[in-house]
């Protein structure tokens, strides 16, 4: 990796106690670079933050279209949800439309991080299902063009055809071929790419509206999907949902594991990702708050915006005793 | 802060995922540096890798002695233990016997590390108390010498008798004044110092059983107390409580919000602080698991060793994707 550049820090008392450095690019419709911070060129796995990429094929191959799939269906595709009611529920519908069950997932269980989805489960003595996975969608949309393909049930293997459709996918949006690929927490393959390559694809989707072949049109009908279901793509609580939610449709945005963090910006036609090299996603959720409000499609003075751009640290009666704060950089 | 050095890589399959930057500082018993990684003058926030410090009033003031306070209390007051029924029942019984309730702590409720005991909180539709917080013990220290020295209730107020007996010995054991303060996450004051500062006072504390001052001999006892009892100081899970089991005697060790651990080696007489800039915990463990096995003091063959060293990144269902392990510098 290149090398980063300190971008966000904590403060407590009058002393920056840890600090954050990363690296970020903002991309043109045409795929150039617009601004970096750091080494665009830095190697990295986008995680969560591409899951709109990975779920291209299931619109491009006609199986979202065949099996019914709305914008909800979409947005949960792309999420890393909470495991909340309001997710799971319609993932599971959705699991049952397909004459499927939580069986056929292969994402493993995890707990909730919905509050009273979990505390249910305990009262419940019940374990978390793969369906509260946070990314039962996207998995689900995997089911779902396995089933349009005829394909068997290992979805998650390298060489099955929804992930050889799902690299496809993502070497055409990043304008890259990808260097290799790591198991992501859901045991999906996740691709590798430039930061570069993934801002690149933000752009792609931010200008898609402008262009009329399949890939353009599958990546609007998802980024509208996104935008129209903050609620799903998180959850309450959640930097994605409230930072969308704030920004009323000017930008889709997506956090990934490890302090990637990537933003699809439709009116202007831009794209941006982040990697906080160290993976905390404290800094990764205020560093994109403060790009995207340099790009002035969020009011720094709105709740959702500060409540990123100067997180207070709370001690645990509730007291601030310090902040989380955009370094110079990216002031 | 001076330049940190690369400490803890986070690996994914073929790709360097993520990276920890920190500082480190090995301390001999007459304060000189023995090693040091990046900037020993770095100034930091010791957090509760300094509990074993603020607990030596309760000794050196005859409060320990007065109210017969035994080495599972001593561990108690150095704790950041998990809100287990082992931690809980002991510092509620203690409190008990100073007359004291729950109310009486200005730590604040936490909910338990321990997930017997936080889902017993959840099934009974009980709220944590403030004795589950995992500086209850310290808290519980506090209270004892606020008792002792007939002072008021909000002990942890910085000019409290309490919270100036815990500077003094701080700045003592460190042999630096203090720069200032932040308020940690437990309400109390957490006194600044240099790394360097930080490793004097480990050594200080390794060292003491060859001095007889009141402050040495209660240094030595505190060290013994979290040997005799590492389920104590931390809990089942817990670095802390693993790395002293397996160490058998050899160490003390303590571990401290935003990535900081101490280690306190008697038979070597030499005190050790890590810093991990970024703050994360994960890197923490490492860094300070790959200075032990450095030092031969824990066999970097053990089950608990190799389980810092070469932690394995496992997916939801069990798969490890990858791993978390000591740079070259560590190595």
């Amino acid at each position: 990796m290149g090398e980063p550049v300190p971008m966000v820090e904590i403060w407590r008392g009058d002393l920056l106690e840890s600090l954050h450095s990363g690296h970020a690019v903002i991309c043109g419709a045409d795929g150039d670079i617009l601004r970096a911070w750091g080494d665009p060129g830095t190697v990295i796995y986008p995680r969560s933050s591409c899951k709109m990429i990975q779920a291209l094929p299931l619109v491009t191959s006609g199986a979202a279209a065949k099996y019914g799939l709305g914008s909800e269906q979409l947005a949960l595709a792309c999420a890393s949800h909470n495991g909340a009611a309001i997710h799971t529920d319609r993932v599971s519908a959705w699991l049952d439309r397909l004459g499927l069950g939580d069986a056929d997932f292969r994402c493993g269980p995890q707990e909730p991080a919905d509050l009273s989805a979990r505390d249910a489960l305990i009262r419940a003595h019940e374990r978390p299902c793969q369906v509260h996975n946070n990314c039962s969608g996207k998995h689900a949309g995997f089911l779902t063009l396995a089933a349009h393909m005829g394909a068997g049930p290992d979805y998650v293997e390298i060489d099955h055809p929804v992930q050889q459709a799902a690299l496809a996918a993502f070497e055409d949006a990043t304008g890259e071929d990808s260097p290799g690929y790591g198991i992501d927490g859901c045991s999906a393959p996740n691709f590798a790419t430039t930061l570069h390559g993934l801002a690149r694809a933000m752009a792609r989707f931010a200008s898609a509206h402008d262009r009329s072949d399949r890939a353009s049109t599958a990546a609007a009908q998802l980024t509208g999907a996104m935008i129209a279901h903050p609620d799903l793509v998180a959850g309450e609580g959640r930097a994605c949902t409230a930072l969308m939610r704030a920004m009323e449709g000017r930008a889709a945005v997506k956090t990934g594991a490890e302090a990637v963090f990537t933003a699809i910006l439709p009116e202007k036609r831009l794209g941006v990702a982040v990697k906080i090299t160290d993976g905390a996603t404290r800094a990764s959720e205020c560093a994109i708050t403060a790009i995207l409000a340099g790009l002035g499609v969020i009011d720094p003075a709105s709740p959702a915006a500060r409540a990123y751009l100067n997180a207070p640290l709370l001690n645990r009666r509730g007291m601030a005793c310090g902040s989380i704060r955009p370094a110079a950089a990216l002031g």
